[in-house]
């Protein structure tokens, strides 16, 4: 038998990937399951994450001229119906309010009273609320367009849920925007899914392929779904964003019209786009490994963890005043944009105390013990290193270079991640190989085929029954080129991307 | 008949206040109703303003230690019955989830489906939810104490229902705090309580009265709610935020228990403290005049608009650039640590245009023309003097002055509205005084009583039915005076605050 080495998360990737994923959230601290059905308890930790990702879309967004509304987190049911694919697509798994008391019944128990007249849903996208307030708002040309953004709540009911993959209530923001004609509402549609892009590859160093969505694969209502795709590292794709090219679907079910400069009076095109705690799983499948979390630096919630190191109570003083003073110092660092977030951590409870940074995927640890004190320097440890991997730095080297060494270890994470996602992406013309491409081994499968599709719902189906494969996206920067379809054989002039998918 | 000076709003505060309440809101496009019985749609101009309210209160509580976390928006029916008087308190306002889909019934209309076991309730405040988390997280005193709070919307279903003041869905923010002893868990009630204080006085301008509820107006569960109370133009009072010490009642109901340092097993002492955007419309209430909104500095959406004028299309270029480069030259500015905002507005509208950022409430409205283009300046309006009061001022004048000007204006909102509370504060030692002060006059009555109150819950309640007046708090800086109580003569030791309220 070799030595084997010892993970902090058991069991590993290797071994359950679906369990490591859960072992992985409870050990950082993230989140956690809640007694309520479906919905999940967002932890500190998980929670600075999301504020870290939502406040840089937030910005992203409002350069692009977007500002923040908020509307109702209840729509009437006959809202619902505006817009017949969409209450098709969203009635079947939606909360409905139904009373809006409690009173004692028998055995003095509390049930549901004062019946509404008509049932509210709980928002599980808000298109058809805020819909209803831009027909109100929209009157000319002059008023177009309208570009609103909503951070919230929204509930679709989950039968099997994982946290942040798929929960039944989960936050996220939805933009909604009416334009004067298609072309403004189709660049506005693409322009949302390149900040979803730039965000995703840049700050969360996920890479993605970019795309839209086949027919069968909208968003209920929509007239073209774009998407973004990412690899995790069980080789299925989770998409982390779609931004949606509505027509005049929704226009129409809300009554958006306005009067154009030839005074006609004419519908808006509209779009709709939103990513969500959803994402937060992405990244900590894309990237974590059998230590736990790992936390890209852009938006990491916190950046260094300082552990103080004395073992006689009159060391203590003295290197808690170097670790206060190097802390201090750090916190006047700006990394793009944002200030150094440095953590202390001087519990007494042995080398557990490191492993439970490891395990929250913080990018740098920096031990200081009376040795290091007396050499000006800290021993550091990096998350995109072995755990046990540390070396001594001058305490000034690591200050200066702090940036720059957070910026190395972000990138690291982004290549490695690319290049997983190039040698798990193949062309795959012979229908033989690609069911075989399929055939998992422990839940693990060969990854993303580049296949020809003939474009009929069909073929898409009996991949989808066979296999749950499905098209993931016809990508944007796939060529036009002729084959064969992966199912049927007909004619094809583009490959599309399949694959499993989350 | 005199000259009647034109107002931008009908009717002024003086003919009917409620009224203008709601036109000030509408012409400021802070918000609206929505068609979702008790609902409001906040709009970019309200929801901005929230943006900063809360993004100022966040980094004051986390100066404090405290973290942000999310927890679930429903919460099973049994766990609102956790602490007795709690579920007696918000049984009987709140939306009941029965269901958790929908399908076609007769004539093919949808109707709920899907019964839940347990019905859930819309959270109307967590305190039972992050209990139940709370008692997985604690098991030493070395987990204490545990800061956790929430930005969240809430639903309480009201019946009469008022834009920002009282709506059945609002924003809000819950902190949740637990300690290992009662002193600690005194201490943060009241530190929170001066963080909301802070916060209300200098960036929303409102002079508060801090004190303690009595027992019948503590939130349901509490041990203790303090809070602070601001006067209206109505001289109505607003409670303005809560801070509530919950002792170990709702410990014991969710089980949050510690093993302290002598071993021994104890139930934990919690507080929670809340603001909401009901905030808003106390803002709006303080402040406004009868050309609309008032927007304090400190939080206000934008500081300044720049309003270029020109006659012909030749001027056009010029003038813009000029106004541009003035922006861009603004926006370098940081006022208070957040970058100065800067609109520029060219529509082509004539007067109404600086009217609208006057309703709005902007700071500072700068015409730039031709002439004020020749001099190098601008041709300046504040919303603290009349609107047609205009005065040229050098560009660099203006642009090196402005954190100062700010800074005055807030001032001076903040001084008005002491000023005006002081006025209408009086303390009143005879029944029949005490009585006469709240006889209304077109729903303006005296204002704030501080009068003498035997501590009785028969006599508080007696006001209360005869003049809709209510102790709005225990103020914590009235002396120990000896009196008698303004209702029943029996002996006091303190005066009270008496008003009626929002």
């Amino acid at each position: 038998m070799g030595k084997k080495v010892t993970t902090a998360i058991t069991p590993t990737r290797e071994e359950d990937y679906p369990m490591w994923y859960q072992e992985v959230v409870k050990a950082s601290e993230m989140a956690e399951k809640s007694p309520v059905r479906g919905c999940m308890v967002i932890r500190p930790w998980g929670y600075t994450l999301w504020e870290n990702i939502s406040s840089q879309l937030d910005e992203m967004f409002k350069e692009t001229g977007v500002k923040n509304a908020y509307f109702p987190l209840f729509i009437p049911l006959s809202y619902l119906e505006k817009e017949a694919e969409h209450v098709e697509g969203f009635a079947k798994e939606c909360a409905v309010v139904t009373h809006h008391k409690l009173e004692q019944g028998e055995n003095k128990k509390l049930v549901p009273a004062g019946e509404l007249a008509e049932p509210l849903i709980v928002r599980p996208t808000s298109e058809t609320i805020i819909g209803e307030s831009m027909s109100k708002w929209v009157s000319s040309y002059r008023d177009l367009p309208v570009l609103i953004n909503q951070w919230a709540n929204v509930v679709r009911w989950e039968m099997r849920t994982r946290i942040f993959l798929r929960t039944s209530e989960f936050l996220w923001q939805e933009g909604h925007t009416a334009h004067a004609n298609e072309e403004e509402a189709r660049e506005r549609t693409l322009m949302m899914l390149n900040v979803y892009t730039k965000f995703v590859e840049e700050c969360l160093a996920m890479p993605v392929v970019r795309g839209s969505k086949t027919p069968s694969e909208r968003f209920p209502g929509a007239v073209d779904t774009m998407c973004i795709e990412a690899m995790m590292q069980d080789k299925k794709a989770l998409q982390a964003g779609t931004s949606h090219f509505l027509g005049q679907n929704f226009a129409k079910g809300s009554d958006i019209k306005f009067q154009n400069a030839d005074k006609q009076e004419q519908f808006a095109w509209t779009t709709s786009w939103g990513v969500s705690t959803r994402m937060i799983g992405g990244m900590i499948m894309t990237h974590g490994d059998d230590d736990g979390v790992i936390m890209p630096p852009r938006v990491a919630p916190s950046h260094v963890v300082l552990l103080p190191i004395y073992r006689k109570d009159e060391e203590r003083a003295e290197i808690m005043a170097y670790t206060q003073a190097l802390a201090a110092e750090l916190r006047q660092i700006r990394y793009h944009g944002r200030k150094i977030v440095v953590e202390i951590d001087d519990r007494d409870i042995g080398g557990a105390r490191g492993w439970d940074w490891v395990k929250k995927g913080i990018p740098l640890r920096a031990e200081i013990g009376p040795k290091d004190m007396a050499n000006d320097s800290v021993f550091l440890g990096r998350r995109d290193k072995s755990a046990r991997d540390k070396t001594g730095v001058k305490k000034d080297t690591f200050v200066d270079g702090l940036c720059d060494l957070l910026d190395e270890i972000q990138d690291t994470y982004f290549q490695r991640a690319k290049a997983f996602m190039a040698a798990n992406t193949v062309d795959i013309d012979d229908k033989k190989a690609f069911y075989d491409f399929y055939k998992s081994r422990k839940g693990i499968h060969g990854g993303f085929a580049m296949s020809h599709w003939c474009g009929n719902d069909a073929c898409e189906a009996k991949i989808k029954e066979d296999l749950s494969v499905t098209i993931r996206c016809i990508p944007f920067d796939s060529p036009q080129e002729k084959g064969e379809c992966i199912c049927c054989g007909k004619p094809s002039n583009k490959r599309v991307l399949f694959s499993k998918a989350y």
